[in-house]
């Protein structure tokens, strides 16, 4: 008996990628990768701020992948993100994909305290109204964010990516730390990859109203060079606090690897005091060249992206990237 | 680096349409138009007045587009309507497309008094959970309608059809007349496409109860050969009415052009009274051939309809269509 | 320690009950036992068609209850009843319930031929849809019609009422007949409650086209009293087949009873002939005056909707009405 | 005017096939029709019961089919297959079709009683709320089941297999009987395929209490040889009471007929106790060679599952398979 | 027989008023017309612009309204609104109402031209998603954005207020002017409630391109005095266009109304140039007290809002205030 | 003017409490602490093992909160309390809470491998579509699954009794230490209530194929007491490890504090041969007296669920108790 006719994935149609205001860098190096040309809208802000999108091209019956990530000023691009997907929808898209390089509100991810919301979950239940019909996203705060969404997505990690050029470095006498207890586990996870000692900065609320913070080592960094790791930089006020902490434990050269680079006013001042030998970070949020410090390496995520998209496209696997 | 696979379309399956009892012309100048026949089904009403539909061929897999006007008797078409959505639905079709060249209810959409509803976000409703994934109709009576709907849709318009057959007749010395306010901007669009001034007739409550209506032309009138136009007629009362006036303030020949002929039971007789020079209409509701005026000129929409499936299914741009 | 605060049920507001224009003596009758006026609305329908509601007073915050039958005009009733519902809805109305005597499309209730759709559940998620909270029906034609509803809902039976009824007369010699086999089961609980034998009608397709029907009784009914029962009466057509073989195998008096009278155009002629002693049946489709034979016993179910009412607003069992 | 484009069904991607821990024998069988391997996964449970499901092989894009029957233990094999389900969904699969030879929980399907839910209605939203969209079983309890669904689905039946064998065998002076009231109509259908006689065997409750129960048999069984038939057996209570009751009253051989061998511990005793002459069930529950009794023939579902799937999944007619 | 049990609204617990940050003015007004206390929460904006809202006081079975409007900067108050009903969700209030005195993203409520969104729709979907109940609004650019709601809703005017104050300014010899045709229906219940002649602007795209516009006076204003009527005020553009026209055209003084004082950056200084006599709006949207211009008169929707409010929560009709 | 009418809190009902099979020593201790009586159903196994509920007592209108906890048969007690929603829901209940002191598949919360699902989303997925408003539950394995339910809950945590019995001890020379870098964080916090060191016990894939484990302690426990904690001990293994390095690594007396005691089959004999000093876990899975160690101290959550249903069946602060 023959084996049953189709032997081809299910078409999308074809694959169609814009970007949002956010990110136009990223959305370029994506579409390099993938060989193809972004799609073109036109964008207006009216007087009353509403952000107007009108598609240059019809993307009717075909497979849409939206690029925008979630930096400043994060409300606009929610919102233009948002609007995007409903754009798409209603001009008869089969699929709409949307890759958030850096996912805002993740650490509004849980009620650990009497009435407050979730916002992450809301902003999974907005996209999902809006009509998007998978995700991407890099790095969450945590891996359970996934479980705030019903459609499929790919969650990846640039852990790859840093690790890689880390182990390449070949840094002598060197430990894993991280930053806080919340990073403690996958801080494990760069130490078995290079195959180091793992040691974790512990943050205490102190004295009578619990509003100081008290750090200690647990572990020994003593003489040793420290990778500090961890997923995001807000203020660097905690990396700061870190290093200081790991320079008077007699540490030597301290190296920072992280992904996103949300950057506040002051940030990369409080960087440049921490005397880091090295800071590896990605470009999931846009860091301009001016902006960067002498002694920053950034790596893009873009090629990693474009592959995902391509195998999403195809309907191949994106597991077997990374050998897993 | 090669450009990633696939470059067609999504592929809903093949094309099939079926038309309600509503508009079997419709349905047949549609197929027509596509090359295509239209499909078969079993349709009976019970002795309990029920509707009984049962397919004459499968639909698993393929894109069904239902063609159903919503006119006399309404209620049975709508649910007619959603039976046939049902129908298809549970026989597995790849996406369900309603055709809907007049929606009913359209004037029932908003609470503009106390304790009313909005019949026209209900029907919406009422064919998304049926099943329908797109809608295509024409000439909403407000283009907010489009917004009841969650689902991806054309909102097309007879304007194009209708204005090209006004303006080949170059009719000399014209003005282009609104019916009432609500359509003064639409009647600017016919004044801007024919290139004549605009006349609005402003209908308004007068007596101490606010029952009576008093109406005047805002504009000039006299000498004038005048078009009269609107989306819709039902009794005929008002273009009567406005025809008398139009009369009366010294117009010469008044031509009416509209979209939509719901009529009602006196509506011929109305309509001959008006001493029109020339009705234009379209059949996006059916009219017998013997209930035609002489003076009438009755423009298929089918055409149209046709087009729009035909892309709408092969995925490529509607707006192409118009220029716009 | 002190038992907890509150021992009252929920608070849906006060009792609200509207009829719709399919059965004004059934609303009246259920006002009467519930001893509160009817609510008022101002009903009109436009030239095409439509039907506009508008409630003359408010019910924010209360707990409505939504009286209408499915009988002729079958899909305006159940438009009329979906536009009331949105209505209270969007007035803001704390609870609705939607009270149906007959439920209509309940024979379209599963796919038992391939291509065809389940009216009966499109019918239910419509109802949900527009905003019902409950339901009440009667009678329906199959239980299991309950599961297509994820409101909750009381779906009630005449059966005590008729049963009640036909007990009280002490037929002689009595055995219960089943019109046909699907509703042998209903027919099992008649002769359990009334104790007497059970016969039943078997139809069954002969020819070689399957398409003429052939008659048998299976179970004795010579020289006994028969009672016919059945959910509806439709053309009259089964019920006079029965009789007619009833009368042919030797049975003397035959009874009819059954609930829902949705009596097609030439049904009552057809019940004419059959010679029945007696024709039981309830109010769930309206029956006039004029129409009603002189064999009819028409008995209301007005006063258990009431109760059923009034216990649903209170908070109150319904089942212990029935001693279940 | 050409033709449009497309003349093919949607692709829903690749088949692929995977069978629950419930039935590998079907899933072998189905596999082996389709001529494809079924896909493989790691499947663990931890020492909290949990189970844990990893796919082995990618379904992004692919057409998906979950074969899992929902035999003993029950709970497990129901939860493992919405497992399945989301699985697959999260994996991003372009279609999930479930599988279910024997259904659950059909038995509750309307609340018959107050106080009692529909559980048969929840577990159709489960499995919808997973991400199933489509459903195939067999010899459903109730056909409404189906209306339970609001996704498409296939409720075959084994009829055509068990009557097309039990008429090859020619067994002369046969009756069909069911086994109670509720499986009359289903009976019919055998007798008219037959061509035999009908007789049903009536339940009624006795006593004070309404706890006994009384059987009697409606139509003649005399001399005759007699095919019991059924949908399910489960303790095999009743089908022994209704065996002696039919040899008690005369019958020559009597041959049981049913699809679902849902058999309770001491079923197998009770069925050899009966003295049925063959007994005739099919595999949708897994029945070990083990545990069959000598005259027991069972009957492969699998190859008209496999031909349904092969059907579904190249969008062609499953109604046509059956002639209908 | 006794009148059934209660006679009260239902009970949604006791009131709760939270203010947004977008406008704590009109909070304040509104507590004080409730005569209750505004609810307290902190509010906090972390680096990474994510705002984080924590109440200060449970909500628990509360009827909450969450106060709200959508001024610049639009989409962090639109978020911020966002925020606060998943808060108060969680937290389980029984009942969460919005109230948004001035609505955004209301002129992209439509698709009139191809391959654009209809984020007012999106929106309403964002707040019923999150968790609202009911909403209540002020002067919708269109009616029927209600319809973009499935929840029920106060969609307000302030036409009474703003009318009542020119009412009483007893101006002689004036003329009402639309300022558009897309407000002529608007205008002409201006002129109804003032007892005027109604005049319209005319805008109409010329030239080759249809890029510049011409305006024209529909209707007679030469030495009268003029009111303009507008919803919103974003730039001033075509208030002052307007103005001008009608000065050009021979009117005496021209005062100015609206709702909405979306004022963009150079929108003052616009207003000053059009020497309006006097410019009656409303404080919908906040204006600071130093950005006011003298000619201005601004007139509280607060009591209104608190009115409408103490009637939702307490059940009673809101038509009923304005006579309708 | 005076304030607005209602001061109370939304009335759900009187409050109704029926515990599922799983836990009924649970229900009993929550009942007598609320005061009340539990409330009464039939509960049948079928054959087919289907579970069959009916309630002895109506709950229309009332406030129904529903005790299961999810141990062993952990699938049979889910859908037991699927279940018993869906009854209270099909019987009218005003508010449907579920109560479940321990929330299986709380580990499949993400996806950290490709092809995987995440059952727990699903499973808060099915409680929300069988109907429940609200949940409650203990000690959560990650804090991030309450964001998998839209409903709101109260995510509570036996910490406060646990650290309260442990910190009345008064322990000398003692030190908290975490069975993994997974729970660090929470065990810094049972640190930081005891005012003691905090230890991490770190486990460490290697060899080649990275499936053994290392295990290694980052602090200092020599000649220290430690209490190791952990939310949820299932085969004892980790605990038993950790307890050996412990000992190992020079610790005096091991004390092991957590919440679920969801045990294994061999469990109880690992943590015998664990050597704890004591043992202190809650009853959130229940464990017969007889399967108790000696050096076993079993607290009871029932009085704080207790508490936690009463404020939330009146509509107070959950928070407060905590002095949150």
């Amino acid at each position: 008996m023959p084996q049953t006719q189709s032997n081809f994935i299910a078409s999308y149609g074809a694959i169609k990628l814009f970007g949002g205001s956010s990110c136009p860098d990223m959305t370029r190096e994506i579409a390099e990768y993938l060989n193809i040309p972004a799609g073109l809208y036109t964008r207006e802000v009216f007087p009353n701020e509403n952000i107007f999108i009108r598609l240059n091209e019809s993307v009717r019956g075909q497979d849409v992948y939206i690029v925008q990530t979630m930096c400043s000023p994060v409300h606009e691009n929610i919102f233009e993100l948002l609007i995007l997907i409903d754009t798409v929808k209603r001009d008869s898209a089969a699929r709409i994909n949307v890759v958030v390089p850096y996912l805002s509100y993740s650490r509004s991810d849980k009620k650990d305290q009497p009435r407050v919301g979730i916002a992450a979950r809301m902003l999974a239940n907005m996209l999902e109204v809006a009509g998007a019909d998978r995700y991407m996203t890099i790095d969450l705060h945590a891996g359970q964010i996934q479980g705030f969404y019903n459609i499929p997505g790919d969650a990846l990690t640039a852990f790859h990516i840093l690790a890689k050029y880390v182990s390449e470095k070949h840094i002598p006498n060197l430990v894993v730390c991280s930053t806080d207890l919340g990073y403690a586990k996958k801080a494990r996870n760069w130490a078995e990859k290079l195959d180091t000692p793992l040691a974790i900065i512990e943050k205490r609320r102190t004295g009578n109203t619990g509003t100081s913070e008290a750090l200690t080592i647990i572990g020994d960094v003593r003489d040793k060079n420290v990778l500090l790791v961890d997923d995001e930089v807000l203020t660097g006020g905690s990396v700061f606090n870190a290093a200081k902490l790991l320079y008077d434990e007699g540490a030597q050269d301290v190296y920072l690897a992280f992904t996103h680079a949300m950057l506040g006013d002051n940030a990369l001042e409080k960087l440049t005091e921490c005397r880091f030998k090295e800071i590896i970070l990605t470009n999931t949020v846009p860091l301009r060249e001016s902006r960067r410090l002498p002694n920053m390496t950034v790596l893009s995520v873009a090629p990693m992206l474009g592959e995902v998209i391509r195998r999403a496209h195809e309907g191949r696997s994106v597991g077997e990237m990374f050998n897993e």
